[in-house]
């Protein structure tokens, strides 16, 4: 099992390490399928959803899964707080753990933050997504999908298409995925590929090579609102065209093949809706119900290995 | 009693279920005036605050409601959430629901959201106020605050009185009196009684005419932060003169006659403070406490009627 | 032990009272030392953070406190409220109330505000900072961060430098140490001396004189944001020069001095590094722990007294 108290990189977990990870999810998915959610793992312990960045969805799933876990949660955001008083980062944090709060679960702008912050605190720190380097959950709640759709991970074939260069998501996929002998290949526009040799991953020439024999197809969100100072693509309406995942594409997919989408989807854009909500293909709700059971694992796991 | 999962509209309950409603409602006042005000009825279910409008006062009585009945109660606002990336409502919907909610509180700016809400998920949904369309709960508080004070509903008399139109405050109010044997009359500007013939309800000419004889008074809230575009009235000092409920107007009514208002009240505007705290009239603070008691009553039977 | 079911002021306080709370403080400072942070002294109980004036910082710490004793705690901040529709400040509070909840906790700009509302309603008032008026709590947390590291308080001299004009903190402070029989002396610029001697203090001619022999230094915090319109000194430069501490401005200081500091810190403004994080001074973040603690002293208390 797992055993740092810190959850901030992919990079720090074992093939061991995920499959546990995705055993335990399992358990807790069962929990959260049953007619009483409630474990009281987490009872006397206090979480604090640090968002230094504005993320509904994500905040709402692990305070779902602190909840049921018995915690007490606390949300905190950065926008009315004494961040804007000019309190350093690391300030902000300290004063918080001196509470005695048990886990931080941080969401940050800055690449890194998530570390930075764990080197300078003795609480447990869960990296829920920072800047353009990692989202760790969002890799296991992948993999648990994938695992539950295709009972195994060796040889699998993943295709991530988007902007994978500013996508913790790929990231943290991609770098998990490598210790699980699964094959990743990238596809995107030019512009958000730079750099992505970095990965060790083959990089595609056109959507269709990225779809044709894969097993999962991993569509990113393309960010609409930071493409205002120096767009990546001409225009919405293109990327669509010429990167978008439609029906008409899906045809020379795999049978079998399923699609998954870290969310919020864009319908029209990066993908149809005529394949987002195709029942043959679409895992995307299935990643959303795994992400609540896999945050439980992992607020469960790094609870036990503080007192380790 | 009520056998729905959701609870939508006044027009889908019978007389027969609002009498439940309101006994039910009736024990959690007791229980809410006990030392230890705390149920564990909605133990391990979780309940969605899910405001796509503001509405602070609403959102606390509810998520009192579902605290009080042990359930994990989650705040969304749509301010800081992805439907300001691009998502839809009923993928944002359907993404919460799928880590497993229970019950959804919908407040929406758009009449008919929380039907359209409840036909595309699985989950239960209560309406806290959609549009111009409906408040069911506040309905049922309504009739309870007046159950309270009259003892009985059949041939009363109750006059709604302000921005008809706009109120869904009015219109469910109206549908459930109605299967109730209660006799509503309704009075307002001319502009705010457009279309209001369709309540089947008799109009007044007058405040005065609306006030003769009534059992019970609703006041109801000029949206002042609505008048901007196009007022519904010349000035507010007008609207006071002309359609305000004061000490003065109180004289032609009916002894023993009770003032309510769905709050927040316009102190000066449509109601002066001589009248809204006169004990001998002001029913609106039971109003707000038997709010929170029969919201836990909704959520209660809701949440049995999931399992049926 | 403190009867009162407010918390309103430091002056309510007697010396006994201070003792009882710092006794209650350590034995639930224990608590949260320990493996599982939870009482269950306010199950039951509806705690309300009612804001009226932004405070990430105290509201988390009155947050944490009010679940670990097993209250439900509601979060209201005036930004999005029924307070903006134009509803008064006591209609406010009475609604809330009115949904039977049991303590608020109130933070708002107009000084007098905490007293306005207890004298207005039903429930336990605990001030959470009141204009330029009063922070009781934080007085109480300071006095038991003395307690812990001196021993006693009888005789000791403390030194409270900054804007002690607009300082609740140092107003709360003077009242609760001269019942103690600490000597308090105070320092800042001129404009924020303005009517310090209704503390019946010494006020300092200079840094170095408010230091030495001090057992207890309290720096305030320069509020940046409120030097737009009428600076009280000319740069934040010129501040950290004649008004700030430093490591060098520390060498006249007493052998065993601690220095204390409501946060958040501006550092290299009215406190340099080198001092804030020098293990020999520094008590800061013994404070926000202490707070935590002593806040579940005041919110357990206040609800006892309310019974009575």
């Amino acid at each position: 099992m797992y055993k740092l108290k810190h959850l901030l990189s992919t990079q720090d977990l074992s093939a061991d390490d995920i499959y546990d990870f995705i055993a335990l999810a399992k358990d807790f998915k069962a929990l959260n399928r049953s007619d009483i959610k409630k474990s009281d793992s987490l009872r006397g312990k206090t979480v604090i959803n640090a968002f230094f960045e504005n993320s509904t969805r994500t905040r709402i799933s692990f305070e779902i899964a602190a909840k049921r876990l018995g915690a007490d949660a606390i949300n905190f955001s950065a926008g009315s707080s004494s961040t804007k008083k000019g309190e350093t980062l690391i300030d902000t944090i300290k004063n918080m753990q001196a509470m005695r709060s048990d886990i931080f679960v941080v969401r940050h702008a800055s690449s890194g933050a998530a570390k930075f912050i764990a080197s300078n605190c003795d609480a447990s720190i869960v990296n829920a997504g920072d800047g353009l380097n990692e989202h760790p959950t969002q890799a296991l709640l992948d993999l648990l999908t994938i695992h539950e759709a295709k009972g195994k991970f060796e040889g699998l074939e993943v295709a991530i298409i988007g902007d994978i260069f500013r996508s913790r998501v790929a990231r943290s996929d991609a770098w998990a995925m490598k210790k699980l002998s699964i094959n990743v290949r990238l596809f995107g526009p030019p512009m958000m590929l730079r750099d992505c040799e970095a990965f060790g991953c083959r990089i595609c020439k056109s959507v269709e090579e990225a779809i044709e024999g894969a097993d999962v197809i991993i569509m990113l969100r393309i960010q609409l609102e930071r493409q205002d100072g120096e767009p990546s693509f001409p225009s919405v309406r293109e990327y669509s065209k010429f990167f978008g995942l439609t029906a008409k594409r899906m045809q020379v997919a795999k049978e079998g093949v399923i699609i998954m989408h870290p969310g919020p989807i864009n319908r029209g854009v990066e993908i149809n809706s005529d394949v987002a909500d195709d029942p043959r293909f679409t895992c995307i709700l299935d990643q959303v119900e795994n992400g609540a059971a896999m945050r439980m694992a992992v607020l469960h796991t790094i609870n036990l290995n503080r007192s380790l």
